[in-house]
Protein backbone atom coordinates (compact mmCIF):
# COMPACT_ATOMS: atom_id res chain seq x y z
CA UNK A 1 0.00 0.00 0.00
CA UNK A 2 1.22 3.27 -0.83
CA UNK A 3 1.79 5.19 2.05
CA UNK A 4 0.86 8.46 0.69
CA UNK A 5 -2.05 7.36 -0.94
CA UNK A 6 -3.52 5.80 2.45
CA UNK A 7 -2.71 8.91 3.79
CA UNK A 8 -4.45 11.38 1.17
CA UNK A 9 -7.46 9.07 0.87
CA UNK A 10 -8.18 8.25 4.71
CA UNK A 11 -8.07 12.58 5.03
CA UNK A 12 -11.21 12.17 2.89
CA UNK A 13 -13.27 10.80 5.15
CA UNK A 14 -14.63 14.38 7.40
CA UNK A 15 -13.74 14.35 10.92
CA UNK A 16 -14.55 16.76 13.25
CA UNK A 17 -13.29 18.29 16.50
CA UNK A 18 -14.31 17.62 19.66
CA UNK A 19 -13.58 17.20 23.77
CA UNK A 20 -14.63 14.37 25.62
CA UNK A 21 -15.10 15.19 29.44
CA UNK A 22 -15.42 12.51 32.08
CA UNK A 23 -15.88 12.49 35.30
CA UNK A 24 -14.88 10.12 37.94
CA UNK A 25 -17.47 10.76 41.08
CA UNK A 26 -14.82 11.65 43.01
CA UNK A 27 -13.89 14.83 42.39
CA UNK A 28 -11.76 14.28 39.25
CA UNK A 29 -12.41 14.92 35.54
CA UNK A 30 -10.47 13.92 32.41
CA UNK A 31 -10.70 15.60 28.99
CA UNK A 32 -9.09 15.22 25.45
CA UNK A 33 -9.65 16.53 22.10
CA UNK A 34 -10.76 13.97 19.81
CA UNK A 35 -11.69 14.01 15.95
CA UNK A 36 -12.58 10.14 15.06
CA UNK A 37 -16.43 10.07 15.32
CA UNK A 38 -19.33 9.17 13.70
CA UNK A 39 -23.21 8.24 14.09
CA UNK A 40 -23.58 4.45 13.83
CA UNK A 41 -27.47 3.95 14.55
CA UNK A 42 -30.81 5.87 14.62
CA UNK A 43 -32.46 3.38 16.81
CA UNK A 44 -31.18 3.56 19.00
CA UNK A 45 -29.00 7.06 18.64
CA UNK A 46 -25.50 5.26 18.62
CA UNK A 47 -22.12 7.20 18.07
CA UNK A 48 -18.81 5.58 17.68
CA UNK A 49 -15.63 7.75 18.84
CA UNK A 50 -11.85 6.36 18.80
CA UNK A 51 -10.10 7.58 22.01
CA UNK A 52 -6.00 7.08 21.86
CA UNK A 53 -5.92 3.95 23.52
CA UNK A 54 -3.04 5.56 26.13
CA UNK A 55 -4.65 8.35 27.33
CA UNK A 56 -6.17 9.42 30.77
CA UNK A 57 -9.51 9.96 29.19
CA UNK A 58 -9.64 6.40 27.60
CA UNK A 59 -9.13 4.62 30.87
CA UNK A 60 -11.17 6.86 32.95
CA UNK A 61 -14.47 5.84 30.25
CA UNK A 62 -13.46 2.63 30.09
CA UNK A 63 -14.08 2.05 33.96
CA UNK A 64 -16.82 5.11 34.37
CA UNK A 65 -18.85 4.16 31.09
CA UNK A 66 -20.43 7.16 30.94
CA UNK A 67 -18.95 10.19 29.25
CA UNK A 68 -19.84 13.65 27.32
CA UNK A 69 -19.09 14.69 23.45
CA UNK A 70 -18.64 18.19 23.04
CA UNK A 71 -18.53 19.47 19.58
CA UNK A 72 -16.67 22.63 19.23
CA UNK A 73 -17.88 25.00 16.08
CA UNK A 74 -15.39 26.91 13.63
CA UNK A 75 -14.81 29.00 16.74
CA UNK A 76 -13.67 26.44 18.69
CA UNK A 77 -10.01 25.41 17.87
CA UNK A 78 -8.73 26.76 20.62
CA UNK A 79 -10.56 24.81 22.87
CA UNK A 80 -8.92 21.78 21.01
CA UNK A 81 -5.62 22.91 21.90
CA UNK A 82 -6.58 23.54 25.60
CA UNK A 83 -7.32 19.65 26.23
CA UNK A 84 -4.17 17.75 23.88
CA UNK A 85 -2.63 19.05 27.61
CA UNK A 86 -4.48 16.93 30.69
CA UNK A 87 -7.33 18.95 32.00
CA UNK A 88 -7.48 21.11 35.23
CA UNK A 89 -10.38 21.64 37.29
CA UNK A 90 -10.56 24.78 39.13
CA UNK A 91 -13.66 26.03 40.55
CA UNK A 92 -16.31 25.61 37.54
CA UNK A 93 -13.76 26.03 35.06
CA UNK A 94 -11.47 22.81 33.46
CA UNK A 95 -8.29 24.12 31.67
CA UNK A 96 -9.38 27.90 32.31
CA UNK A 97 -13.09 27.19 29.95
CA UNK A 98 -16.11 27.23 32.07
CA UNK A 99 -18.40 23.96 32.57
CA UNK A 100 -21.18 22.41 34.29
CA UNK A 101 -22.42 18.95 35.11
CA UNK A 102 -24.25 17.41 32.56
CA UNK A 103 -27.27 15.29 34.60
CA UNK A 104 -27.33 12.38 32.76
CA UNK A 105 -23.68 11.63 33.06
CA UNK A 106 -22.04 13.97 35.41
CA UNK A 107 -19.62 15.30 32.76
CA UNK A 108 -18.34 18.26 32.19
CA UNK A 109 -20.40 20.34 29.34
CA UNK A 110 -18.18 23.44 28.42
CA UNK A 111 -20.24 26.16 28.16
CA UNK A 112 -18.64 27.37 25.13
CA UNK A 113 -19.64 24.53 23.55
CA UNK A 114 -22.33 25.05 20.77
CA UNK A 115 -23.51 21.56 20.87
CA UNK A 116 -22.81 18.58 23.32
CA UNK A 117 -24.38 14.74 23.49
CA UNK A 118 -24.29 12.61 26.89
CA UNK A 119 -23.54 8.96 26.06
CA UNK A 120 -23.74 5.75 28.10
CA UNK A 121 -21.00 3.28 26.59
CA UNK A 122 -22.42 0.03 25.20
CA UNK A 123 -19.11 -1.80 23.75
CA UNK A 124 -15.55 -0.52 22.97
CA UNK A 125 -13.26 -2.64 20.66
CA UNK A 126 -9.85 -2.78 21.61
CA UNK A 127 -8.39 -2.51 18.21
CA UNK A 128 -5.21 -0.50 16.85
CA UNK A 129 -3.98 2.90 19.10
CA UNK A 130 -7.12 3.92 19.23
CA UNK A 131 -10.19 1.96 20.64
CA UNK A 132 -13.58 2.24 19.52
CA UNK A 133 -16.08 3.23 21.77
CA UNK A 134 -19.19 2.57 20.97
CA UNK A 135 -21.90 4.80 23.23
CA UNK A 136 -25.56 5.42 23.06
CA UNK A 137 -26.73 8.73 23.16
CA UNK A 138 -29.17 9.68 26.62
CA UNK A 139 -29.27 13.49 25.94
CA UNK A 140 -28.47 16.25 23.53
CA UNK A 141 -28.02 19.66 24.35
CA UNK A 142 -27.98 22.07 21.55
CA UNK A 143 -26.66 25.55 22.38
CA UNK A 144 -26.43 27.00 19.49
CA UNK A 145 -27.71 25.50 15.93
CA UNK A 146 -25.26 25.35 12.66
CA UNK A 147 -25.71 28.27 10.47
CA UNK B 1 -34.23 13.93 25.67
CA UNK B 2 -35.78 16.25 22.98
CA UNK B 3 -36.12 15.09 19.46
CA UNK B 4 -34.95 17.61 17.46
CA UNK B 5 -31.73 18.52 19.72
CA UNK B 6 -30.93 15.25 19.40
CA UNK B 7 -31.25 15.16 15.52
CA UNK B 8 -29.90 18.48 14.92
CA UNK B 9 -26.93 17.74 17.20
CA UNK B 10 -26.40 14.59 15.87
CA UNK B 11 -26.12 16.13 12.83
CA UNK B 12 -23.52 18.02 13.00
CA UNK B 13 -21.08 15.24 13.35
CA UNK B 14 -19.85 14.98 9.99
CA UNK B 15 -20.51 12.19 7.41
CA UNK B 16 -19.98 11.58 3.71
CA UNK B 17 -20.93 9.58 0.97
CA UNK B 18 -19.79 6.32 0.02
CA UNK B 19 -20.64 3.13 -1.92
CA UNK B 20 -19.60 -0.23 -0.08
CA UNK B 21 -19.21 -3.58 -2.35
CA UNK B 22 -18.36 -6.94 -1.72
CA UNK B 23 -18.11 -9.97 -4.38
CA UNK B 24 -19.06 -13.29 -3.05
CA UNK B 25 -16.75 -14.88 -4.77
CA UNK B 26 -19.34 -17.05 -6.56
CA UNK B 27 -20.19 -14.12 -9.04
CA UNK B 28 -22.80 -12.12 -7.34
CA UNK B 29 -21.89 -9.05 -5.79
CA UNK B 30 -23.68 -6.73 -3.29
CA UNK B 31 -23.65 -2.82 -3.37
CA UNK B 32 -24.82 0.07 -0.54
CA UNK B 33 -24.47 3.64 -0.27
CA UNK B 34 -23.43 3.73 3.36
CA UNK B 35 -22.63 7.94 5.14
CA UNK B 36 -21.30 6.85 8.51
CA UNK B 37 -18.02 6.23 8.60
CA UNK B 38 -15.30 7.20 10.39
CA UNK B 39 -11.54 6.46 10.41
CA UNK B 40 -10.31 4.86 13.95
CA UNK B 41 -6.79 4.00 14.33
CA UNK B 42 -3.70 4.96 12.42
CA UNK B 43 -1.62 1.75 13.44
CA UNK B 44 -2.62 -0.36 11.94
CA UNK B 45 -5.17 1.88 9.38
CA UNK B 46 -8.70 1.46 10.42
CA UNK B 47 -12.44 2.45 10.11
CA UNK B 48 -15.15 2.13 11.50
CA UNK B 49 -18.76 1.69 9.35
CA UNK B 50 -22.52 1.60 9.55
CA UNK B 51 -24.08 -1.03 7.87
CA UNK B 52 -27.96 -1.16 7.40
CA UNK B 53 -28.25 -4.29 9.79
CA UNK B 54 -30.95 -5.38 7.18
CA UNK B 55 -29.38 -5.00 3.96
CA UNK B 56 -27.88 -7.60 1.60
CA UNK B 57 -24.67 -5.77 1.98
CA UNK B 58 -24.29 -6.05 5.26
CA UNK B 59 -25.28 -9.82 5.36
CA UNK B 60 -22.67 -10.42 2.57
CA UNK B 61 -19.79 -8.33 4.54
CA UNK B 62 -21.07 -10.49 7.63
CA UNK B 63 -19.99 -13.53 5.31
CA UNK B 64 -16.85 -12.28 3.05
CA UNK B 65 -15.21 -10.20 5.76
CA UNK B 66 -13.50 -7.89 2.45
CA UNK B 67 -15.20 -4.92 1.49
CA UNK B 68 -14.22 -1.74 -0.52
CA UNK B 69 -15.51 1.26 -0.23
CA UNK B 70 -15.68 3.95 -2.62
CA UNK B 71 -15.57 7.67 -1.72
CA UNK B 72 -17.62 9.77 -3.65
CA UNK B 73 -17.17 13.10 -4.47
CA UNK B 74 -19.28 15.80 -4.97
CA UNK B 75 -20.29 15.11 -8.54
CA UNK B 76 -20.95 11.53 -7.12
CA UNK B 77 -24.25 12.08 -5.71
CA UNK B 78 -25.79 9.73 -8.55
CA UNK B 79 -23.94 7.13 -7.98
CA UNK B 80 -25.41 6.96 -4.57
CA UNK B 81 -28.69 7.10 -5.33
CA UNK B 82 -27.67 4.47 -8.02
CA UNK B 83 -27.18 2.33 -5.00
CA UNK B 84 -30.31 2.60 -2.68
CA UNK B 85 -31.59 -0.25 -5.22
CA UNK B 86 -30.00 -3.81 -5.17
CA UNK B 87 -26.86 -3.71 -7.68
CA UNK B 88 -27.36 -5.50 -10.92
CA UNK B 89 -24.03 -6.80 -12.38
CA UNK B 90 -23.81 -6.96 -16.28
CA UNK B 91 -20.70 -7.35 -17.67
CA UNK B 92 -17.85 -4.55 -16.41
CA UNK B 93 -20.93 -2.81 -14.95
CA UNK B 94 -22.38 -2.66 -11.98
CA UNK B 95 -25.97 -0.82 -12.16
CA UNK B 96 -24.75 0.83 -15.27
CA UNK B 97 -21.45 1.92 -14.05
CA UNK B 98 -17.83 0.89 -14.93
CA UNK B 99 -15.75 -1.12 -12.51
CA UNK B 100 -12.81 -2.88 -11.71
CA UNK B 101 -12.09 -5.73 -9.40
CA UNK B 102 -9.90 -4.91 -6.38
CA UNK B 103 -6.77 -6.99 -5.86
CA UNK B 104 -7.03 -6.77 -2.09
CA UNK B 105 -10.48 -7.41 -1.31
CA UNK B 106 -12.10 -8.87 -4.84
CA UNK B 107 -14.98 -5.77 -4.45
CA UNK B 108 -15.90 -4.18 -7.10
CA UNK B 109 -13.79 -0.17 -7.17
CA UNK B 110 -15.89 1.85 -9.56
CA UNK B 111 -14.25 3.67 -11.62
CA UNK B 112 -15.92 7.32 -11.25
CA UNK B 113 -14.80 6.87 -7.49
CA UNK B 114 -12.03 9.69 -6.69
CA UNK B 115 -10.70 7.63 -4.22
CA UNK B 116 -11.61 3.64 -2.77
CA UNK B 117 -10.26 1.46 0.12
CA UNK B 118 -9.99 -1.75 -0.13
CA UNK B 119 -10.70 -3.55 3.72
CA UNK B 120 -10.42 -6.77 5.84
CA UNK B 121 -13.06 -6.49 8.72
CA UNK B 122 -11.65 -7.22 12.38
CA UNK B 123 -14.99 -6.70 14.41
CA UNK B 124 -18.58 -6.44 13.83
CA UNK B 125 -20.35 -4.69 16.73
CA UNK B 126 -24.35 -5.70 16.91
CA UNK B 127 -25.68 -3.05 18.12
CA UNK B 128 -28.55 -0.38 16.80
CA UNK B 129 -30.29 -0.75 13.55
CA UNK B 130 -27.04 -0.24 11.87
CA UNK B 131 -24.04 -2.45 12.55
CA UNK B 132 -20.59 -1.10 13.18
CA UNK B 133 -18.00 -2.92 11.01
CA UNK B 134 -14.70 -2.24 12.70
CA UNK B 135 -11.78 -2.60 9.53
CA UNK B 136 -8.51 -2.60 8.11
CA UNK B 137 -7.58 -0.93 5.62
CA UNK B 138 -5.21 -2.99 3.50
CA UNK B 139 -5.08 -1.10 0.04
CA UNK B 140 -5.92 2.28 -0.83
CA UNK B 141 -6.66 3.51 -4.54
CA UNK B 142 -6.34 7.61 -5.13
CA UNK B 143 -7.36 8.34 -8.95
CA UNK B 144 -8.06 12.11 -8.06
CA UNK B 145 -6.86 14.04 -5.49
CA UNK B 146 -9.26 16.52 -3.42
CA UNK B 147 -8.89 19.74 -4.48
Amino acid sequence: MDANQKKTTLRMIPYGIYVLTVDDGKGGVSAATVNWVTQTAFAPPLIAVAVKADSGAYALVKSVRKFALNMLGKDGKGAAFTFFKPAVVEGNKISGMSFHKGEASGAPILDDAPASVECVVKTIVEEGDHHVVIAEVVDAHLVKAPE
